[in-house]
């Protein structure tokens, strides 16, 4: 199986992130997190906080922020809510990306944005609700929120997200070519299944 | 991860079974399909073809053959529908094979019934609809139906059924420690990847 680009889809705190990260550095290919976050921010002309928070988000709840965002700029976003404006430019800059040759992408719905490449592997991250309470806990802080508060909304936003602008169910193991528990896997045997399909 | 027991969920026509059975020869323990149907056959009195074409099907379907199949023998299933009654024994059936040392597992809601032991690993496989299509015609002939009707009928019954008796959602990447798309992945990679997990 040839496939050049990875993109990982992943519950909050599952560690998908890391493993993303991992794999891309062991290919020595480049890893799409943040810095997709920042072309999106500059291709878009939004601050990078502002895409990092609404980029995986629930539509509604970023068309509410319509409103106080841009009535600065009217007709920029050619009649988009702030939502599906940063969704047209998700794709876009999501495409080229994978256009340009090996790629880890985390998040933001690149498996379905990539549907129609045949050199994708789409992999979905998830893990029990103790390991990644422990882990954001642990890498993000604590918070007025319980952990488990967190995760919910985390998980509900992609959700919401996901739903919305694929017309796919998030975390349904048919829309990836491999799903795995990374609590039950561990982070590292997670690499190695990844690394394994793409010798 | 010390895993003994394999359980294996899978779409109609998905490669699956043969993935199980190539898992359990290469690692020389038993593989429970057939065989299964026929242990749960024994101890429920029903005939092998009865549990086979209902243990995994729709509750609402198997409760409407319920009054005609066992008029004859009031009080045996303890006033359970014959849904109930067979899933009952199933639930123990699996348990038992379980304490019995390791296997593979395919079908038959395992991966819940046994969601309580710590060395189960719980995988899912699917596939796209022309691979299963293709397959199921291979290996089982034609039919009157459609190919495509065949997988959305058996697809449904097996939905139902999970969702019915682990109020959880049939092919849920969160149910399972792995899920595997064996069209994408191919069947051979399926079991080398299982495989690997065991070692």
């Amino acid at each position: 199986m040839e496939k050049k680009i990875i993109t990982i889809s992943r519950e909050f705190g599952s560690g998908g992130r890391t493993i993303g990260r991992e794999v891309a550095n062991r290919l020595g290919i480049p890893f799409y997190d943040k810095e997709l976050v920042e072309k999106i921010a500059l291709e878009s002309g939004f601050a990078p906080t502002f895409v990092e928070e609404h980029g995986e988000h629930s539509p509604g709840r970023t068309r509410l922020s319509y409103a106080f965002s841009h009535q600065g700029v009217p007709g920029v976003m050619n009649g988009l809510s702030t939502a599906d404006f940063l969704w047209s430019i998700q794709c876009s800059v999501i495409m080229q990306l994978a256009e340009q040759g090996p790629g880890v992408i985390v998040g933001r719905n690149a498996d379905y944005i990539l549907k129609d490449r045949k050199d994708c592997l789409n992999v979905f991250i998830h893990a029990n609700d103790e390991f990644r309470a422990d882990r954001i806990v642990r890498l993000y802080g604590e918070s007025e929120k319980s952990p488990q508060t967190r995760l919910a909304e985390k998980d509900k936003r992609r959700q919401v997200n996901y739903q919305h602008y694929t017309g796919q169910i998030w975390g349904a193991a048919q829309n990836y070519d491999l799903c795995l528990d990374s609590s039950r896997l561990g982070v590292d045997q997670c690499v190695e299944i990844i690394l394994s399909l793409l010798k």
